[in-house]
């Protein structure tokens, strides 16, 4: 099967890319003596997750149960789901520790913590809670200093059952950061939140083996680690549009793209139409706030090396792209009805969710493999 | 099953609401003596496209030929595929056309016409064609006094298996109306430009039994289907808040909701998270061009009836949804961690395509039925 036999729209993956990408990050977190916990909402792919996970402990992170329910049975064994927990999603957690697998919740909230120590009683494994701490997103979490960072723990340690591993934040704000710079203020205010976070729980006698941080931008330009056990990173594996004007990597790194046909020419418009809009793109506009506005995506051949004149989706409907040219003119003969182009993301992890499953190439148009991926709840 | 008893996030259709506008919609095209072909790009689901055409032809409207398929799968044999078509979608098509369906392509191109004119000679059953026509979108279609109308009705007529059955258009530009008089205009362009196109394939000696147009707005506002044959409209079937933003109906109308589960309080930032958020919800912002920016959707009751106090999505992340008070206080009391609430969707068609299901509701919190839906491509 070749590029040119795909149905389209299609998700392609470039093996090589996402082996760079994953590669670089693993090295990088060796280097500062830190696990690497990939958050798997990205991919959602267990072929990815051990590409990703290779060299460090094995452990995951997750964005939803049906994200874990997926990677246990792939056999994965160490899950941590990075949303806060309710107790309603008790059952779904404890049938899967029944299954082998050591998932780790996470909490910001007492009456909460109160829950989980309560029902976790009968849960045949302890549960393994970690509480979200908040460095500046204003998300979830509690401050470092907020009294309820130590009740939250005090009312874990109630519990028969539970057993606290520790602090989790996210520096996501890190994406509204316009400069190098500004990525290693914000990956130095996630670490030290972490780290007094621990700091507090450890002086009022609890436990805290666990100090979890992580974004792409900070893992990429955090100066320092120390005092933190393990990052989770997500969209590494694959960039996007987004990352590349953060500075986080180029388009040559951009590892998934949208394989898509031309399907409509309107020469007095300025305007072609390919059969990817926004359920195949999404409606990712993330880079409408940086330097280069990439529109819903920008236009490389089908080799995904070349970006096709200045050729961006400058607007989508259902199931049309509308590719124009953001200055000079559309190359029309170049792309003849029935011609098949490459749509590199503003948002990998968005436009991902459109699709169950990856055409994989390494860098030519054979597809040498077809990976799934897991959606929904 | 209770709503209280499903996962969240889930996708909530209210049958009596689906019900009223369904009815509604086939009452107006019956009165109006037009045929209702229901887009079913929005719905994507049988039990709908069942309902819909009850009392019409029982022709349906596609935007994928993955819909064409479950549909045909599902019993339907009258299949509208309102994308323009290329010659690499033909095998699919004809495979259907093969389980005993009449698949109706649409083309606006005259190379492609002439690539059908030759690829359809070897089909076991004539290959049914649609010339699109531009109503003032810009999107795809010729114009009606455009050459190429004729152009391509002469390449379809020269294949010795094709059968040209008329024209169509959408005048998606309705969406972009601020008053109903807007809406009337846009939907007296849409039926001149789809009769004029009509008339003058006919002067050249054509046939052109099929005069289709359509779309939620004008199917509603349009004063004369003179000249018209079918309608299109497809968002009807359960509206959403850029439709009760542009007239078309009211939040009271709105057939689907997200059920989401409250999963954070963060009083100091005025903010609460619940656990739909950009892949529950969608990233669509249509409304944000309205008088009123429902954000990323309004958070009602779990009865879907009531809002609460002036909430809206404000923001959202991967699976975050960052709830809001647009002017007065959130009502933390109200809304404990794990309370669940309803969202109304500012896009339904881009909203429902992140469920593979409807959890069906009669009015009450009992879930009386699941319906699948066809996702992809």
């Amino acid at each position: 099967m070749k590029l040119s036999d795909l149905k389209t729209p299609a998700l392609v993956l470039d093996r090589a890319r996402l082996e760079r990408n994953v590669a670089a990050m693993s090295r990088r977190m060796k280097a500062h003596g830190v696990d690497l916990r990939p958050h798997m909402k990205t991919a959602k792919s267990a072929e990815v997750a051990r590409l990703a996970t290779a060299g460090h402990s094995g452990g995951i992170t997750v964005s939803t149960l049906a994200e874990a329910a997926y990677f246990v049975r792939n056999g994965f064994r160490d899950i941590t789901y990075a949303v806060g927990i309710v107790p309603a999603k008790l059952d779904a957690v404890a049938a899967l520790q029944n299954e082998g697998a050591r998932i780790t919740v996470m909490t910001d909230n007492v009456p909460v913590a109160r829950a989980l120590a309560e029902e976790s009683s009968a849960f045949d494994a302890p549960l393994r809670v970690l509480i979200e701490v908040d460095s500046g997103l204003g998300r979830g979490g509690v401050a470092p200093e907020d009294p309820a960072l130590v009740e939250i723990a005090r009312a874990l340690a109630a519990g028969p059952n539970v057993e606290p591993v520790g602090v989790l934040t996210h520096a996501g704000h890190a994406y509204a950061c316009s400069s190098v710079a500004g990525i290693e203020a914000v990956a130095e205010a996630e670490r030290t939140a972490a780290v007094a976070a621990a700091g507090r729980l450890r002086d009022a006698g609890h436990r805290c083996p666990v100090v979890s941080v992580g974004s792409t931008p900070t893992a990429l330009f955090g100066r320092s680690f120390e005092g933190v056990t393990e990052a989770r990173p997500g969209v590494y594996v694959f960039f996007d549009l987004f990352q590349a004007g953060l500075g986080c990597c180029t388009a040559d790194d951009i590892a998934i793209s949208v394989l898509a046909s031309v399907i409509g020419h309107r020469p007095g418009h300025g305007r072609l139409l390919i059969d990817a809009g926004s359920l195949a793109l999404s409606q990712d506009r993330s880079t409408q706030s940086q330097p280069e506005d990439a529109g819903y995506g920008l236009v490389f051949d089908v080799s995904g090396r070349r970006r096709i004149a200045d050729l961006r989706v400058a607007r989508v409907n259902q199931e049309h792209g509308f590719v124009e040219a953001a200055g000079g003119a559309v190359p029309f003969d170049e792309l003849p009805i029935g011609a098949r182009v490459r749509v590199m993301p503003n948002h990998a992890c968005m436009t991902a969710a459109a699709y169950d499953r990856y055409d994989v190439v390494d860098g030519g148009d054979e597809v040498v493999a077809v990976w799934d991926r897991v959606n929904r709840w």
